[in-house]
């Protein structure tokens, strides 16, 4: 059976998420239902992560096992149609190796969140965005950011729910970069645990918003209790961006 | 009477355009009917340009007149509430001198075409880009666009019905960008006839795809004959995007 590997655009405002759940409409579901119409019996699909509901994805990869080898544009052509209208795009399909894991082969995730920064309210990037009316001060934000460089214990960014068995994660880089009213925070890391990325910028933005100093973050963070740390950021300005997997001989 | 000049960002979409229309609505409907309720009479607005049915803005610019002097503040937050939940965003407001005229003032609009070049559909810009499928070549149409600065007859991509008096326009500039998949082409000039950016875009994309050489479309453009032109490109990818004053002394 080939193995097959998808990079998927999605908008995540109609779904629950990725993950399939049972009285909601996830990402999983609807490209199940798909691979289930062109093999007539069902596929399980693997995520490389999960999204949770609201969350974007401009590079998100799956895997998954079909019967037989397809022509792969007509295969991505096949499942765009039918996940038609659901806000769902396959932008690149490959066959690989019946070795290749789209969650365990990952190297490093790449998630983007927007933060639209002016008083007036957005109208052609709404549920696009955290529109934060008030002013931030960037360069305040990236210094706090760039505490949590390096390998810790992320316990105060981390969901009450969360399933990972550990919270010490490895935070590659974390770049906040200006461009007229937006704010663009991106994050790499080889995994992050459950709310990560919107705990932490709900926390920056208290420092952004000069409500708290660095040191006051850099405490908090210390802390290891959720309790200490912000409001989670809204999910519609999260965008995961890319995975990154090892090249092969 | 004080004199407002706004800066607004509008989603295109739901509307037949800026300008007021019989049966269909407009973005300067949405906010004359704003006005009336805060004034208590009809307001007229005027902009710095009409844009057509499905034109996006950022940065469109429209003065008029009040009765009396506002909070600017408060006036910005009650033009927003009073036009929710049309895709209509009051992003700037000052009070101008009685002397200033949006459209007459004005010395350079800025254009911006968006053109989602990659094979797959896209769900996150959806009615915010012109997705083209097949591989555009960037540089041939930025030696094709490069034909176009300086002051010419623009009548190969002159729209049938413009009421403009002369197809002659100054083009100013034309940058085209790529960033990832999306190709990104800035229009400056003075002012447009109706449809040209659009019109352009559509002819550049014979360049781009190889059915022209760059031969070719100085042809047409010479040809001074919108039948030797390429098609209209679609509305959804173009936004107005700012509107340039000379400075008072």
């Amino acid at each position: 059976m080939p193995r097959y590997k998808i990079t998927l655009e999605y908008d995540g405002t109609p779904f629950c998420g990725w993950q399939r759940q049972k009285d909601a409409l996830s990402v999983q579901e609807v490209l199940e239902k798909a691979l289930f119409v062109l093999e007539k019996s069902p596929v399980s699909t693997f995520a490389s992560g999960r999204t949770d509901a609201g969350v974007h994805a401009r590079g998100q990869v799956v895997h998954f096992d079909l019967k037989k080898s397809y022509d792969l544009y007509k295969l991505r052509e096949s499942l765009n149609a039918l996940m038609r209208p659901n806000p769902i795009s396959v932008l690149q399909i490959e066959e690989v190796s019946d070795d290749f894991h789209a969650r365990f082969d990952a190297r490093e995730r790449t998630y983007l969140y927007r933060i639209l920064n002016r008083p007036a309210p957005s109208v052609l990037d709404a549920l696009r965005v955290w529109h934060f009316p008030s002013p931030l001060d960037v360069e305040a934000m990236q210094q706090a950011a760039n505490l949590l460089i390096g390998r810790h214990d992320f316990s105060t960014f981390r969901a009450a729910g969360c399933q990972a068995k550990s919270p010490i994660k490895t935070m590659n880089s974390i770049t906040l970069q200006k461009e007229g009213d937006m704010i663009n925070i991106t994050l790499k890391a080889r995994s992050f645990i459950h709310h990560q990325v919107r705990n932490i910028v709900g926390t920056l933005i208290l420092v952004g918003s000069h409500k708290w100093s660095v040191e006051d973050f850099k405490t908090a963070f210390e802390a290891k209790d959720r309790r200490k740390g912000g409001v989670t950021a809204p999910a519609c300005g999260l965008f995961f961006i890319s995975v990154h997997y090892p090249k092969k001989d």
